[in-house]
């Protein structure tokens, strides 16, 4: 955990409140957040992030400065003895506090919070056997304004992990209301048919991940032939291999979903071919 | 504004930091909150609303004291010199803090906020001539597993509240990703056709408001004939009158929606006689 983290300007102990009771990204999840990796003292994807947190920004009507939250990330990495180790670093802006009720405050002062832990990565035997995923009963809302803003309201997320862990697997995976592939709980989902990588368009209702983004550009790159479409869960399950992406554990081969193996079970040859390219 | 919140048992300045930066209340909406009114230090329909915060922490897992908490929101109008007064009452129930991620902490140290502040019941002439409405382009999720739930995830709601003010009207109201009419962004809807009371059925993606049940209970005491269904917005605009229902405002007249007139435009018999009924 976090020892000291940065509030608004200023570094407090992570153990001391921080935030107002009538703060309202406590009240009513009205804010946006970002989780990045650091080594060494460098964010990873740094302008992807400080990019899709401005973008939801707008959309919310937040004020947020990123560059100068870019420096400040450093200073908490600092002042957590973070600079020569590999972190994670979450940044939390809210709409910060108001009176009760919906109405947005006409001068709002965003509220704005960054902590940093330090990370371990992800084990290589993961790597080497793969994820599992459940399909999960429950939709998710593709035509919610907040689908592709990674916001406060993480609440569906929550259920799905805790859901996926008590059938025993690792994710969950939301289709969206028309039945289509969207996303899993903390991560976007791939999958390859025919030497073709496919992966849910972002109109599936997804959060359009920073490693989403980096995992298509080095697979075009690479001149691997790239879909964004509209899938049900049976072509995932039909798939040659498949593979979950988020910035934490780069990556992260596919290869079990609701108890049926995919491909053979094991991680497909694209996954590696994209995981060795990525450095971890 | 809460001069004294009530935290976890303690009594501290509202604007006094409270909450921990780690809370998942502020870091994934992970929680959820009950509004209430209260009347010279009794608070309305007290069974109805701890009942649901009851039955939703059930489902979040999410340990809660209905009991206890019920002398608490008494002792915070005592603290704040409002027992004799018109008051708001806010619950707010968080999973307390985590570290990083999605999965659930082992024992849970929930975090319970109670803040009130005073309350002026709406103005005579708005019931007089009624509220007006937006239908929202965006959608209401009917097969979240929160839909039902008065979860931190408020969002979606912000945003709609947000574009009916922008349209100049004083609600958005929400269908479901099937088309159907769900709700609008901080109250229940009815409508009357030919002395029929309808109301969007709860699994069409809605809260099902203390001020709803009330409404139904009392029109089937007074024999008004009632049904709970899957409703068009084209039903609505046929509609011989609106109401709109919370507990901060009762049963309120909708009298326009999308700039069109429901009913004449004027508060309808049967609402009036609901209305009538409720003290205010």
């Amino acid at each position: 955990m976090s020892k000291t983290i940065f509030v608004n300007g200023r570094f407090l102990p992570a153990a001391t409140p921080a935030i107002l009771a009538s703060d309202r990204g406590f009240t009513l999840g009205d804010g946006l957040f970002e989780t990045m990796r650091a080594s060494g003292g460098r964010i990873w994807y740094l302008p992807l992030h400080m990019g899709r947190l401005a973008r939801g920004a707008a959309v919310l009507k937040i004020p947020v400065n990123v560059e100068s939250l870019a420096r400040a990330i450093v200073r908490t990495l600092a002042a957590n003895d973070l600079m020569q180790a590999e972190a994670t670093v979450r940044v939390t802006l809210s709409r910060g506090r108001s009176t009760r009720g919906l109405t947005l405050p006409e001068k709002p002062k965003p509220t704005l919070v960054i902590s940093v832990d330090n990370f371990a990565p992800y084990p290589d035997a993961l790597y080497q056997t793969g994820m599992s995923a459940v399909v999960l009963p429950q939709r998710r809302n593709e035509f919610a304004l907040t689908a592709s803003l990674k916001s406060l309201n993480y609440l569906e997320g929550v259920l799905g992990k805790d859901q996926a862990a008590a059938a025993g697997a690792h994710e969950g995976i939301f289709l969206n209301t028309q039945g289509f592939l969207a996303e899993a709980c903390t991560a976007n989902l791939f999958f390859v048919k025919d030497k073709v990588l496919h992966t849910p368009a972002v109109n599936c209702g997804l959060v359009p991940g920073v490693m989403r983004h980096t995992a298509l550009k080095m697979a075009r790159a690479g001149e691997i032939p790239v879909v964004e479409g509209k899938y049900k869960a049976s072509t995932l399950f039909a798939g040659d291999e498949a593979f979950l992406t988020n910035v934490l554990m780069g990556v992260m081969p596919l290869t079990r979903v609701d108890g049926q193996p995919i491909g053979g079970g094991q991680p497909g040859p694209l996954t590696m071919r994209l995981l060795s390219k990525l450095k971890r």
